[in-house]
């Protein structure tokens, strides 16, 4: 990172200071367990060459006789490859892993909630961050409008994007830098903080220097140079799950970031693409709780992409409340009939307010803050 | 109907004897408005062609010259048949409707919510039900078991399976009319109305003569002869979504038994299939506040099947809550480990009351019964 | 089944007389194993009680311990509610069985595949059977007309629903049995096999009377009760996929019939349901080779509902052909704008019989007969 | 692009030399029209609010009034905000379109199939291109091997990683440069053009310093700036379908690629995902005559990733061809069984040989070049 990065710092951790990457661990093993399921059919020389790949690998194999076909427990400590070249061999039927791939997102490292905390707005562990504000940066006063105006119903977070990835080359493709500049200049007013999009690898420094959370899209969550980049910074990552992303690939995605040395990565649901048309996407608020079950980072949501229509938001955003999010992320527009982009799932300033009424009611009667 | 239902008859609507089907209107025309999109390079014979076979079935043709193409707006009173047979017009690109093609469900015709009565399970316009119990009734035991422990908790209707669906035909098919009685049973000592599935036309005479809500199961809901057969009945509804149904769809399901005269029809989400597999479906509590904006029926959600995991189920139930359903049906089995079917989606008696005491808690934040 | 069926009957295997129920023996054990794997900090309680209890199902239990946690083979003949039973044990993270639930239409219990002949319709084993014919029988003319000229082209079966499932109530249902007997009448007069939908348990006998092959429609592939009553006659069945229903899901369908003692049994692939708009279905043509892996029934691809769009039909029918199905099922109609339903699909007289010396062309060069 | 890059040119096409972008034509106006759908209560305040709207962008309007509703079409030359725009609109249902976003790729505008020709490898317009190559560039041997081996049974490209994009940060990622230049000599050997993944906009100099096609991976058919990086080169592009991207946003992202004035683009589609798990993904062979609907750019299939088993490759190439695909990209490896990387899915050198004598008899019956 350069020095406009360091000035502009301010999430400062001092007790993470010492070691910046609490969950980068290169000595730790991958430890590593499989079956390997033969067909009906496989010979004993099929067996016994299975046998061999497997401990040719370095993994102790446990062959179990059934009353129809043979199944060999690997174990051990291996790298990730092994599966694949074990799936292809003479007379396998399936390899079926035993344990997840992911390491230091794991709730198996690290049992007690991750609590992100950038200025005002905190992220998980008991705390509902609200991150609001318009789809793109239009010009001063839209900006400093939805600032002023979602900070006064209780967010702690402006987001808001300069650099805009747009499914059409002729599309509105954002203000860039000067959209930067007008962000952190909302911040200087209000004390927000900044959440915006990056979205390659070479606008990471210029973004970094302006905003306190990088948010990596949905489009770009395995972008891996990209997932590397913000994983160097010392700025918090927003990372929106892919809409046929698994919770896998998610958790492994966010395995980049981490293994950098950044332990600040907040995960991001906001629907996957199903059969459904009635809404943009499906927003599947199952993902809370099973997050919280697999990881120790915390889990936000996004009800604007998640439905895509104003009219839905609402509930959707008291439903993920209740659901156990950590934090939302919500589109918010002074006039969205006027908006230059998702309009038609943005929440004017009176219903976000009637939002926010509605989501503290869930979070007190749950013992939540927000 | 036959007499042996008469007599267990429980929910009598006296303001609605005079009618029993208020919204069918066999004299209602289907009123209908489509786009016709021709092709860029349409020729004006096609064009004209396209004009004549709309007018030949009786509705206006507005055509609209574009820069690029034409399009034909068509206007009337015409069956749903028009749109298919149009599409394949010569130079047609595409047919596109403007109006739902359900008419009695939707929110158009009947403003205010409809709330579903049945003893004293109240189900819509500001209540929200609680249906509880096992997936499968195994028991005398068990059934009367769960029907206290429920009844206790709050619920105020007894669910429970005496003909299952199993995707398997080696699998365990339920207890039958054995079941039927034992539910029967759990009624009488405890008021609670009784919720279970029907799954052939044949069988709607009998579970009639014992239920008091008939469940169409998701595998079921464009089995339209059963759908007539229990819009025949005087019993109560809950119409599960299929898990590739479109709301749509699931609507045109139920208008196949409003169609018939029963106009107590609760709509169940409870999961779709898409490409997660860490759930067993993906519950879509959007469908919740849209439905509510399409349909005046009333809409519950399912958490056990939406999930398909214990463990998700006391969020996702609160999270339902918030998004607005009218009630919610969970699976409550006394000992998980020992059910016949489903025991790894169902609540045991302490986990079913903790989520009933977090779903109160929300009902009551957002000023709702439950 | 009754007199009228036996009178029709038409396709008289004399070898299998006999014995009506090649691959029903009740006395087979499911076979059975699985994988329980344990949470990584399950306890030396949690692991002793789930060995208990996998031998309390006369199972036998193999534990393995590994570096990070445990797994228990389980391994003996049990029927099917055993996984689901033990998924919700303290401490189990996930169950995975390793058979398949499917018996009779395994390939691993006939090795050889099947042919299903009727009339002349031969499918499966090398032979190409073509079914075609409009979505609904609409007029004497019409069927006439359709199965003269499908005749021609090569089919050797007529396609015609005289039972039409639709999705809205108001739409066009169908000539019902006005229509079965134009359907024989076209038999009659070209010799071709006729297949149609049956929809319920009822109508099964008057359908059976008439129909060559039984269709269950997509809609009903897990209709249990139907299954079970088609499983019951000596006509062939063809199965249509559910549009979200998994392979898995489709065998045990299958299963239900063959149970009953019919091993006529075709499977037919018409589309799954997924995000994708620009076509009704996905047509997903690996299923033709992956089943014929896994079972010995033959695989029939309808590219009609699989594409949605009549111009997709042709490129789609051959590239069946080329994965290796046993049949297809194609609409087909004299007039497709002024179809009753389905015209959008539905090929004209030249479109069939382009497509079908594209198929034929196809199959010669790999060596198939059709 | 630099100079070590001109050095390597190798694909001139003499016949665009004057012009190098002959599609991209910035003054072009960007032709639009859509339907405005009122809601059926919207009353006349809004409708005249949404004609003014309708015209302040410049767009003429056609208020169409319906028995139940209102619509109104609005044609002209917009930006493709507008739609956006309009549909958050006071007594708005919705808006749809009515021409297709995108331009270049257009088969709108240009009629004829567009063939890619680099060194022997012709895809498009009645000749079939078939590239092969292993997953990952593994060694020296390796490569060499492969090249050989898939020249001699016809393939004119060889396929290789050189830089991997993996799901895990933990797993191989590719010898990199030293890849690049291994893949230069195969081509040095075996005069075989070279397909690599290019995985980030800073790698796109040196990448296309080696290879003749550069591939965009399906994680980044939505990486903006890629796109844009591989469309400013000289070098075809092979551009993925991402598993979740509708054919729209497919055409979309070679409209970013095309729009900087490089015309060689072959779409491939790789699978979507789906709720199925018996395949890695879903390969879905109507995109092939679909997208010779829409666009003149050639398509090409992949068998490897699209069902992820060897054993479904072969049929499913053979499919693809039938189905008029313009090309095939199939992983090939020595020894799938020991392959780095997707293993479970390669054909090794006997099955690839199968493969395309099983693809040239259906190219050659359908009267096409392989």
């Amino acid at each position: 990172m350069n020095a406009v990065v360091a000035r502009t710092r301010n999430r400062t951790l001092p007790e993470q200071l010492p070691d910046l990457n609490p969950y980068h661990i290169p000595s730790l093993p991958e430890l590593f367990s499989m079956i390997i399921v033969m067909e009906q059919g496989a010979t004993p020389e099929q067996i016994k060459h299975m046998i061999e790949r497997v401990e040719a690998f370095g993994l102790k194999a446990h062959p179990i006789q059934g009353t129809e076909r043979t199944v060999i427990a690997a174990i051990g400590e291996k790298r990730s490859e092994t599966k694949e070249a074990l799936a292809s061999g003479p007379g396998v039927e399936s390899v079926m892993p035993i344990l997840a791939p992911y390491k230091v997102a794991s709730r198996e490292v690290k049992k007690e909630p991750t609590q992100v905390v950038v200025r005002d707005l905190k992220v998980g562990a008991g705390s509902i961050g609200i991150m609001a504000g318009p789809c793109s940066v239009e010009s001063k006063d839209q900006i400093l409008a939805c600032a002023h105006a979602v900070k006064k119903a209780g967010a702690t977070a402006l987001r808001g994007g300069a650099f805009k990835p747009r499914t059409s080359p002729y599309a509105f493709q954002g203000m860039k830098e000067e959209g930067l500049k007008l962000l952190a200049l909302a911040r200087e007013q209000t004390g927000l903080a900044i959440v915006t999009e990056v979205m390659s690898t070479e606008e990471v420094p210029l973004v970094a220097a302006y905003a306190d959370v990088l948010q990596v899209g949905a489009r770009n969550m395995q972008n891996y140079r990209l997932l590397e980049a913000v994983g160097k910074t010392d700025r918090a990552v927003l990372l929106k799950r892919g809409p046929s992303a698994t919770m896998e690939e998610l958790l492994l995605a966010a395995e980049y970031i981490l293994n950098e040395g950044n332990p600040n990565v907040m995960l991001c649901e906001r629907g996957i693409r199903t059969f459904e048309a009635h809404t943009r996407f499906t927003l599947p608020l199952a993902s809370v709780p099973y997050l919280h079950h697999k990881t120790h980072l915390p889990v936000v949501i996004d009800p604007s992409h998640g439905t895509g229509h104003t009219y839905l938001v609402p509930d959707m955003a008291a439903a993920a409340v209740a659901a156990g999010a950590d934090g939302l992320i919500l589109e918010v527009h002074p006039d969205p009939e006027k908006a230059l982009s998702d309009g038609y799932q943005s929440l004017n300033f009176p219903q976000f307010e009637e939002t926010m009424t509605k989501c503290r009611a869930v979070a007190t009667a749950l013992g939540k803050k927000l």
